[in-house]
């Protein structure tokens, strides 16, 4: 009998392109996740010869090279395993970047995309004269120093419940580009500056053009009033670069 | 004129085969800060044919693996550069893995060997259900929990003025293997177990070698009395097993 498992994941995701199977590479999470778990329906002969492939449903698609500390994702199986021995036989088979955080039988109407409501990214930048050895794969590295209230002004024009087209990295989306983002916060420690922000759910790219944009403000490049006509336009022309892919860490999904 | 330059060099160990010079290998910290000194020295012109080689003098050498947050080191320099100049030049050429976190004129006399009073050492072990994905080449991964009371208790045992030859990884050592160990404290927080010591110097692989002690006392392998045994017996062989150089992080240097 197939049970619905909901599953908490963290992952580094330097090695790997991103969260969504891609075609001719097997260096994806959920790759690396659905052949653990088919290896498992192997081992346990649980399978048969016209078993479907198992599918490990995430919360959202991260890009390549961006992190999660807790990808929330679930997949429907048919194992004998309990919740604990599942957890420990997946962390026994992952790569040591991927760890399984949690692992519980939930609902079977549960489903990791559609019931998401809301999400949390952080972005991490670093300036200082020295250099961040330890987190130097988590953190992107300024080579100058961004205006942190100039940042935050721009950052309190970005919320609402707006069309995000100009932040958009896909060129081809064709569905709505409206969401809803509530929160823009940075936050200075030491030397780091960190971007949290959460949202309804996201475009792809959007967290780190939105990054990329506010370290414009910050720099000088622009002036926080832009940020309403760069909405306004729904043009990702208009926006700022799209701030490298390390920085950038998947914290929480709400239920 | 030669000027007598402190630094405080933090460094992922991971690639490296430690702090000191090694035959046949560039890939040492010493090493590489040298080579960024002398490409300076050849940038500026302050060297000649005959120049002698330019020495970085570190207040101890880390075995290859271990990392530091902070290693005090000190080098006689001929440069026109500022301090704050010095620092940029190396972090720029240093590897990535490399940080000089900070650069200061000091007295001729200055020794940063000799003159170091006491160093404090980290040692950080997991134990979860979960895997520490972000710092999983900085910790060491239990795969059973250790009793943080037994190994108090044993770590109580260890400190003092003693001669630590049992705890000593060079068996050929000719010098005294008396050391003063004031610190060996141990601290739980979530999933990690960190044993902080601190003493006036350390032998070989003294720090690893008294946290396999202390685990093989946490999982019940030996008892906390028989430290007093181990250090009486002046034998490598009585004490435990050598906790992996990832684990290990030199904090702090005294002067």
């Amino acid at each position: 009998m197939k049970k619905n498992y909901k599953m908490i994941v963290s992952y580094d995701g330097t090695r790997y392109y991103g969260w969504e199977h891609q075609p001719d590479t097997d260096m994806t999470i959920q790759g690396k996740l659905e052949a653990v778990l088919e290896g498992l329906r192997m081992s346990e002969g649980t399978g048969g010869a016209d078993a479907s492939p198992i599918t490990v449903i995430g919360a959202g698609r991260t890009d390549a090279g961006v992190h999660a500390r807790a990808m929330t994702c679930n997949v429907l199986l048919d194992t004998e395993l309990t919740e604990e021995a599942l957890q420990a036989y997946m962390n026994r088979y992952l790569p040591e970047d991927i760890s399984v955080n949690d692992v519980r039988i939930c609902a079977d109407r549960f489903h990791s995309r559609f019931k998401a409501m809301g999400k949390t990214y952080r972005y991490t930048c670093w300036y200082g004269a020295s250099r961040p050895v330890f987190d130097r794969k988590y953190v992107y590295v300024l080579d100058r120093k961004p205006d942190i209230g100039r940042m935050q002004a721009a950052a309190d024009l970005m919320t609402g419940l707006r069309d995000y087209k100009s932040f958009c990295g896909n060129p081809r989306m064709k569905k709505s580009t409206v969401r809803a983002v509530d929160t823009v916060r940075i936050e200075e420690s030491g030397s780091y500056i960190r971007f949290y922000i959460h949202g309804s759910g996201f475009l792809q790219n959007m967290v780190r053009i939105m990054t990329g944009t506010l370290l414009e403000v910050g720099f000088g490049d622009r002036d926080p009033e832009e940020i309403p006509e760069i909405l306004a336009a729904c043009d990702r022309s208009r926006a700022g670069f799209t701030a490298p892919a390390k920085g950038l860490c998947l914290m929480k999904v709400d239920y």
